[in-house]
């Protein structure tokens, strides 16, 4: 550590070298020193929020006369210029850190009181403003770290998981629609079943995701309760009574969300509730598309091999040394983000469940696997609307094919002729190898009402 | 198989002997024989769900004229002494079953007929009244066991689950306000912190308990979707278009719930959500009773090496080694069922995304696991709260001494004297193992104004 | 309570009444009272366990002079008629109870003590034999439950799972023999890939099965080490050091297995290691044969509208709305099985993580999750064998259909004409509908070292 | 795309633009633009198990001479480059990518291809080398990527992740002996036991490190097996027989690892089975570090409120608002990533389960999870070792105060007075808030020998 590089910091624990230029302090860089683990950081979103936090604190206690109208100020557009993601490289705590965020609390902390410290008299290092005692005020990491997952997520569903997925109900909708007109058999327990159309299987697809489109929504609002003013074990201690609902207001206003107080402020500090919850929803989409896509591949499975009733759109070579082969490339990359999301609810629930008394923590943990599962689903989806939903196109002719096959269109004839005898000819054709039909010729079965039964024009 | 005991019956595979009193038929046995596995039947109310569905669509046949009076209503009185439990020792088939509950459904196909027969001609082997023809008439074993699922789920929360965990949040909230005057030490990462009320945080465990009571309510809302009519694939194969809403006014009629019928009859046979999202919102319950009862355990732990800062009641001797101990011993039951819950879901999730193309064939197991967390979550919570909840005791004493040497008292210091010398004190009364306020005599910072700051019942 | 059907016992919590020929006593009574969870109690190859440890203990204590012969050996005679299921409706806990597995463990302690008693002057309540001072002599809850564990899960594993997974990997094997000459298309990503064997790919399965044969075999291993003599906490307290060999001698004598002392025993007591790993193994063995069972049912999907490369065996009718239908029912089963078992290990691990200090309070779901994993699983997988496996027939028309017309053929080409112009030719063989051959013949590419290079036995 | 900057590549399905000065090519390219989800991508471990195996295959294909020795060479300089780490910013497809890792074994390809050509050539876009025919020639993406997992799995468990399980165990030890002189009492349900020695808790901790080491390393043999010339889908087509010894001894030589030809070469292919088994070795060793950590942040507790039998070093201030804080940062940290780990295996096995037919297509989605699990469990036990372990002291007042409280101590008596006897005076303590020793004097029954039996150093 060359002394000409970094300055001495100084904490409770004695003294530090950081690099000079850092806007970061002692306490980020003691968590650097403690936590190299995976190289990984909070995202973009997060460190966001935070800054949402802190600009809305400084305000709020500019305000109410805590915080003088200089440093309220320059805090401010400090934290303003981390929310536009300025001071994106200074954001270096390892996700996997101390339990409650406090490093990532006293990151940002020293980030603001650096910057606005700069902003006042020239010198990044100058502790002008104090990161405990002026950006820290009011707050706690407790109050305010898991506000920021609450003010993160919230903002990634409404802006783009929700649109996407509302997309993706569309064009799935829209695909029901043209499909239509493509009559094929349906198929339970991979056996030959009744007639259905194409679309009706889209339609029930469309409708899945519709469903799973409101669950989103409505857990989302369990995210809009954030506990500011909480601070370390849900007290308020010391408050005024203006600031929670003022500080709240002036999140709204920059996120132009609806967030409330919660109904009870220990509830919020003890627990993970809205994240625990949130991420049970994202589990839910994850299992829906895992049977969505599986039944698109199983659909598309061919070209001569398998059922190829649908075909979907080419994105990239196939294969490195079956050439020519193009494979279901989109759908295997969604299938395998839903594993992943479905692996970080139970990430989740395992650290939800692992509170103790007055916090839990796990909350950077928490923090890490709902945001990511948030920013990978948001990204796949639309990439699979895009890249293959709308590109698929229907068989129909070998639709056709296996309709007028389908041992099952002898459903239609049971309520003429009894279960028991149906059954008889269904067993017949199959062994035999041959239609319904014909079982039913050589039979002499074939009246003109039973072949009129068999038309799977009359069964869908 | 003596033939004497045994009568012989028949199905499109051939002979096979039955017990010559039984009410199930050729193909119950044919699951008797294929499926000994676990010895698990799926349970009473799952039976009562499906005795429901019997009787509403033969009621609905009989109106609709596809049924005889006669048949209909021997089928109607039959279903009706299967609902009132008449016929539970003949629903024989294994837990682990076909996958789409096929003899599941042929049990109580089979056990109708025979004893619809046996009110119409004295004879239960008659066969008078066909399984197929007459007491499956205008159903599947895809739309029906799918409805039955719901609507044995629909009735246990409604009439169990709820109302336990609402009596769970009323006693919570009880003790919370009955615990407001103790003051103690919160604890963060199981280390000092503030001053808190106890009542304050049993508030925060009802808020979370009343939270989880509305998820839970509002996911049942997909519970009362039924595809009554949906048939085999969803396409409602030749049904009259009043079937549907008859058949489903009538579930509702012997419920007294609001089924009702699903927006996509396609998405209800493809896919499982309902049953996959209330057992989520299960396992949101689980993982916070977890949480709760952990924090119970330990703030009762001791008596003599532990916090020791509430008691619970004593509901049996506790070792078999050490005499006179009394452990917590409902709260950890109440853990262990959670546990098997968190389990259950992981079992429904599994079997949730295999579904495939028109219908999802690990029906049986999905009726098994939600039932069965509904039954077991249904009788734990009154459990917990009669015997254990309700006689919990707060101990004043030993609560107050931990929050008069918590040094944490030192943060209501910063504020009047910065961050940085606060923490100095809190590490130097640490250090030398004495109390903050010995600290600030020692350094003459006793002023009166520091002194009120550090009275307790200020900071909560 | 009728007091004529009724006896008073008493124990440090008071009096309480048991029904008058209840073999079991006070804390079993409590036990009943306080958990009214699910109905079910813990299995009888655990309560043959308890049997042996009590019979092994009261030997061992004989020996060592601490316990009266007489006393000594009406303890073992009432342990051996336990062991032999002579009590097994005494044995009425709920298997969601205490912590520990106290109550479980005073169940037996009381059954035997009123049975010796019984023995020895003709009265069972004549309390002449104590369940704590004879019975349970030198154990504790905590040593015996946890060792009961390992001696039931090592007999199911060595007398049932590990033999039934053994034949199935000798079936699977044998039918990889038979269909070795049929040959088929292969399939990646459920596309066209190069020719295989049918044979080929079940010797993958036996294979998968033989492999976690050893891996279930090697884990077991853990579970003979047992932990009786450790006592509550794994002190031994007051224990002559003779006890700890003699009894666990004694213990192999009556399982013919080859249990020992555990290397550290408060890492036996503290911890649920064995169960824990051997659960994970379970796991392993259900996602193989998800995947098998699943890759079974689609390789057999159809019979018209579906691969159809081989048929499995009819074992009940399919469908209660489509006559004639057949389905691989149970292959479903072994599927929702292995969901099942995924389920509880869910559960294990949930509850091995939780525990505290010297002891882990999940005890009795472990003992229920892991020993009814083994249970069902032992019954499915012969199940799975003799009804479909064994019967399992290859439809080598089709399987050489698929591969007459698989465009990854081309892939033969690749080496010869290189990847690029291989690639094109497999394109336009799909987009033209044609076989490569013919693309081939039109290109005039069709030399005789090129259409030697595409016989598909060429290439396996 | 300035075309100054980019470069026309081609494939089957046409023209892309790639930057001029990338050594990956077209492939890569519409990976890039498909696949933009995570913006992670596989790490160093794996570019070098790739680059170890394209090296090998050069060097083998050469010796068999089906390369020429300039085409080989310049391959094997090219993978020497990448297995240095020269190409890291080259390699930029998306964790989240087509299933099988096609893209991913075509960024190596690319890379390689350009750089073997600009070797030869001076010109990396001059495909002189070709990414097909040479790079990748006798492999295919199903053989070598999954084989690629495995090598880079048993690299990292044998340099990182099993020294620090070691060494953790080894600290543990240390501990164990250091602290066998602090008596302390025991905890069962978190309630006062018999008396145990600190040392001894600790000695259960290393003792359950060393079985999970034992396992780690047993389970890590399967990660040995390397399907190298399987191909596509387990036929080996067209291989010399020489090919697969040779390609694997170079892996080995390469490595200084005993890789091996897999038993079955189809069941390498079809299955993810080792990789499925080390995440449930890996989950095993996080459920142990969970129970450890648990354990030391509850004896860790206070230091005023808690148990405070240990004291853990500080490594950072501990809160933001409670000045003087200190929190056990580097356990809760590890717990974090004990729950991701946990996480990741559910992920890997719902991908696992998810193989069909020949391959299992989540194959990324397994390098990623199995890979990040590994490597942050390398990097957390050496911080928990350096940073905690080493550093926790015993706090021998505190331990033995609560040693003398325990009502536990009754324990002692039960043998001499009986159990019934021995629990009211167990009883009586506990209500009167009195020790043992008090009762018994009291009572009178404070004879030597009762008072020997009391003394706590004779129970451990």
């Amino acid at each position: 550590m060359n002394s000409s590089n970094h300055r001495k910091e100084r904490d409770t624990l004695g003294e530090i070298m950081v690099p000079k230029d850092a806007y970061y302090g002692s306490q980020t860089q003691r968590a650097i020193n403690n936590f190299q683990i995976s190289g990984r950081h909070l995202p973009r979103t997060f460190i966001k929020a935070q800054g949402i936090i802190k600009a809305s604190a400084a305000f709020t206690n500019m305000e109410l006369g805590r915080l003088s109208k200089t440093t309220g100020e320059a805090i401010i557009q400090a934290a303003e210029e981390v929310i536009e993601g300025k001071f994106d490289d200074q954001f270096v705590v390892d996700v996997y850190q101390a339990g409650a965020g406090t490093s990532q609390n006293m990151n940002i902390n020293e980030v603001i009181a650096s910057r606005a410290s700069e902003i006042l008299n020239g010198r990044l290092d100058s502790h002008h403003v104090h990161p405990h005692d002026h950006v820290n005020m009011t707050q706690s990491t407790n109050d305010t770290f898991h506000s920021a997952i609450h003010i993160a997520a919230a903002e990634i569903i409404n802006q783009r998981l929700l649109p996407s997925v509302s997309h993706l109900q569309k064009e799935l909708e829209k695909k029901s629609i043209a499909f239509m007109p493509i009559m094929k058999s349906g198929r339970t327990h991979l056996h030959d079943a009744l007639p259905i159309r194409l679309g009706q299987e889209f339609s029930g697809y469309a409708e899945t995701i519709k469903s799973t489109y409101q669950q989103i929504e409505e857990t989302t609002d369990a995210l809009y309760e954030i506990g500011l003013g909480g601070q370390a074990i849900g007290t308020k201690m010391n408050l005024p009574p203006e600031y929670i609902p003022k500080v709240i207001a002036e999140v709204c206003k920059r996120t132009n969300l609806p967030f409330r107080e919660p109904s009870n402020m220990f509830q919020f500090i003890q627990n993970t509730n809205a994240p625990i919850r949130t991420m049970l929803a994202l589990k839910e989409l994850s299992i829906h598309l895992i049977k969505i896509t599986s039944d698109l591949r199983l659909l598309a499975s061919g070209p001569r091999t398998g059922l190829a009733e649908i075909t979907l759109p080419s994105v990239q070579p196939g294969s490195t040394i079956m050439p020519g082969k193009v494979n279901p490339a989109i759908l295997e990359m969604t299938h395998m983000v839903c594993c992943q999301v479905i692996g970080y609810e139970t990430a989740i629930a395992t650290a939800g469940m692992a509170g103790q008394l007055e916090i839990n923590v796990m909350m950077p943990l928490i923090a890490h696997t709902l945001l990511d599962s948030l920013e990978i689903l948001s990204n796949t989806i639309p990439t699979m609307v895009n890249k293959c939903i709308i590109g698929i196109q229907g068989n129909e002719q070998i639709c056709n094919n296996y309709m007028q096959e389908s041992l099952a269109l002898v459903t239609a004839l049971s309520p003429i002729m009894g279960f028991d005898l149906a059954s008889q000819i269904g067993k017949e054709a199959d062994d035999k190898n041959v239609t319904i039909k014909q079982v039913l010729q050589e039979r002499n079965l074939d009246t003109p009402e039973i072949i009129k039964a068999l038309n799977p024009k009359g069964m869908v």
